[in-house]
């Protein structure tokens, strides 16, 4: 049965994650849904990230096997023309079988972004961690590049993670700031062969008391070494965080990722 | 009786608007219960500026008269604490009593966002409008060039607007293109004495079509010489448009405004 790959961006506020829940709107029996109208028949979708309740993606790769022939474009149109408008496809191609938007996936990168400023922010709420007091990145680079290479993340997992295994490799890590005259959106980008349940969110709220000065940088890779989580701290709030990119081996041929910075 | 000035953010999409209605949330509602709730009292609200349903505000500004003793920084986390998460306080001052919102005003700002992209944006889908089409900027520039000064704007305000008179004086229009791989964020403000209503909304419609070249930028000067609303064409949705500056007479010594520039 042909495979189908796309790209999708969500504003992840009003979802209970990607993953089928009980209770509430989930992408992923809202994706499949739309999928299924255009199709006209079943279909499983499978997502490169299972992201949790109220993350965001630009770029969510996903892929579903159908019988149905439309182009890309019909599907695209088809597709996105069955979503809610917190959920749009930005690019539909046919995959090799082998393809598998999970398995085949060579690294991810996830942004996590804070917002400092004085006082509540009402536009950014959605998208953004609000801190009052200014973070020192210095101190939260300096922390971070301790996590880089190959570890077992026990310490920053969610407890109810079902990961075979804790050992993630972390390929990178940036942290920007884009300092105005009231505000500071500071941007901290992990880039990882793949991540454990909420760990961005642990790394970035243990770098957050790193940047404010209560825990020593040090501290860092002592916490990666206890590989024990009640040491690592607190949890970034799901709001910040978005999927950024998921890359795959070039014979794939998948499109350019759209990540074009733009902080909504 | 003391009069306090203040500057509220807010996002739109979920107001039917400033001003009170018989139906519906509306931000001068909000806003006076919030006041009410720090100052043990009822307190009548006054703003720069009445924004549509679905229109935006960095910094609207605001004035009320109390009898009510307050810090600035207990009314600040007094009414942020009595507001919903989609409107908040940015600053508050004590101002004389001949400050008046809207009257003091010398002028104002707004921002209208276009993103230009083949598909449907699903993250920035409350903040801005979104055309499949690219714009040609320089013929909307050399349009909107046409309209600067003192003219009587009856061809682009609105059947329902109340104002006592169609003049007004367009201070400067800016119309800026930023690229990205995918997309391209265009940001077309307005500085006006004071703005009819629909105005940056009807201005900016007439501009698309002129974007878009389905009409001549020389057109821009004959729909204004029209004073015909029906020679306007399309009126932009609210969802793009943002109230991002007013300004005062120095002597009331309000605060810089809060215009970082993130597209939210």
């Amino acid at each position: 049965m042909p495979r189908i790959a796309l790209g999708l961006e969500y504003d992840g506020t009003e979802f209970v994650g990607w993953q089928a829940q009980p209770a509430g709107r989930s992408i992923e029996v809202t994706l499949s849904g739309a999928v299924r109208s255009v199709a006209d028949q079943p279909v499983s979708v499978h997502a490169a990230g299972r992201t949790d309740a109220g993350v965001h993606a630009l770029q969510q790769v996903v892929h579903f096997d159908t019988n149905a022939e439309r182009t890309r474009r019909q599907w695209l149109l088809g597709i996105n023309s069955n979503l809610p408008p917190d959920v749009a496809v930005r690019w539909v191609r046919e995959v090799p079988t082998d393809f598998d938007a999970r398995r085949s996936a060579l690294w991810r990168r996830y942004r996590y972004l804070i917002l400092e400023q004085p006082s509540r922010p009402a536009l950014a709420r959605r998208r953004v961690w609000w801190l009052r007091d200014p973070l020192n990145c210095a101190a939260m680079t300096a922390a971070a590049l301790q996590w880089l290479g190959e570890h077992d993340f026990s310490a920053f997992r969610a407890a109810g993670c079902q990961a075979r295994t804790p050992i993630r490799r972390l390929l990178a890590v940036q942290i920007s700031r884009t300092v105005r005259s009231q505000s500071t959106l500071v941007a901290v980008e992990f880039t990882a062969n793949a991540f454990l349940q909420h760990m961005v969110r642990n790394l970035t709220g243990m770098l957050s008391e790193i940047g404010r000065g209560s825990v020593s940088p040090a501290a860092a890779a002592d916490v990666l070494a206890s590989r024990d989580r009640t040491q690592a701290g607190v949890t970034a709030p799901a709001s910040g965080l978005c999927l950024v990119e998921v890359a795959y081996p070039e014979r794939y041929q998948l499109p350019a990722v759209a990540d074009d910075g733009f902080p909504w």
